[in-house]
């Protein structure tokens, strides 16, 4: 009989520090062999493999994709109104090293973390439904950053194989303690994506026997108004949590 | 009577020196006040005013902008194989830099050099015909730095009100002395742009009432396979040559 662990898949979450790579650390570390990477080499004691690198530098990057399966690329600029400089070197730069680097260690698959905001002058101009194949229309240079990686994703993955799943993650955080329509925004919370969902779909984009897609990661919610019938149907996401119904595992 | 010369628009064309901006500056040049922009100033005399700046450089873009109502944006390194640190600093920088020192300017509108390489894997998979409005699938880093180029004037047009015209430019050769099947390859005839068409399309991308878009520009050739309908709808261009029946003013 195999040992059990020898077939867990090697996976690789950059920007492991962050509040996604957090949960993702947390809900996906017995299922995969996790390797964590962080910007800087954090000074707690962590339960699996971690390595530190600086993303923006090509040579930091290439030594953490060793023997890695997938790669979960969470590492760059999160912030809505990060400044040009920022998003340049952190999610264009560093994007552009992470697939590099990938390609050149055959990795097999990389899921990357996009966001809403590649499709945000849809939601600022209330334009609903958005379905993930209309033109792009960024809200800022985040969200234009975003829309650079998913396009060099679907490069590589035309011109040299590489898998690649995007995920535009909707309002990701932890569930209320009841449901509320006092909690964020309206828009927010019909784009709520749970801990425990968000878990889901990146588990499903790892596994799915998809090798590309741009797909919406948002939670069940009533008010959704975000299509998200090819993440169903294409990755087998099934989502359990909705703003106007959480429990304990919610998260 | 106003002085004919005074309301002529100020029209900036950035690399002016590279095959297209050559064309244009010569078949331009009588209905606008242009403005040519050069990496290097050039050694011979020009009936044009002209000024130099390394666009990768905001600094010494700002200044060409001044006074300035339409930017025809053809600077950037313009080889499909261009190597990624290339496409980086030209046409991603570049584009900010171009786009950020028209809006602080109060330029009124971009009409950016995009490129048929933007859809170039549809083509290498002869996935016809191509819409304008499908969903990305570069064939370079050049094709990924060009289409970061139209979602960067998509944000800057729907957050800042820049008017901002992309043009997919097709295949952009002087005319063959006569029609023939031997001349360059079969998807390159079908996508051929005369230097007469592309003159027109490009005034047309100045003059149109439409605030935003992105369109193909391609001749008449009878076995084209991108759609340019909306360039004919939206812009009024009416392409006049076809690489199966070209005359002496095709170029």
């Amino acid at each position: 009989m195999p040992d059990r662990d020898a077939v867990k898949r090697r996976v690789l979450i950059t920007g492991a520090g962050g509040r996604i790579g957090t949960c993702l650390s947390e809900r996906l570390g017995d299922t995969y062999d996790l390797r964590l990477h962080f910007r800087t080499a954090p000074e707690q004691m962590l339960a699996h493999e971690h390595m530190a690198a600086d993303i923006t530098i090509f040579e930091r990057v290439a030594p953490i994709m060793a023997g890695i399966d997938t790669v979960l690329h969470l590492a760059g600029d999160p912030r809505v109104p990060a400044p040009w400089e920022s998003a340049l070197a952190n999610n264009i730069v560093g994007m552009y090293n992470t697939l590099e680097a990938a390609r050149l260690a055959g990795v097999r698959r990389i899921v990357f973390a996009s966001t809403n905001h590649v499709m945000g002058m849809y939601d600022r101009d209330e334009e609903w439904p958005v379905y993930n194949d209309l033109p792009v229309r960024p809200d800022s240079y985040y969200g234009v950053s975003k829309a650079f990686g998913e396009n060099l994703g679907r490069y590589y993955h035309d011109e040299w194989g590489l898998e690649f799943i995007a995920l535009r993650i909707g309002w990701f955080r932890p569930a209320p303690s009841e449901p509320s329509e006092e909690w964020g925004s309206e828009t927010g919370r019909a784009m709520w994506l749970s801990p425990r969902d968000c878990a889901e779909v990146f588990r499903c984009a790892i596994e799915a026997d998809v090798p590309f897609g741009v797909f919406y990661a948002v939670s069940d919610n009533p008010d959704r108004r975000w299509d998200i019938t090819d993440t169903i149907i294409k990755l087998g996401y099934r989502p359990q949590d909705s703003w106007t119904r959480v429990d304990a595992g919610s998260g």
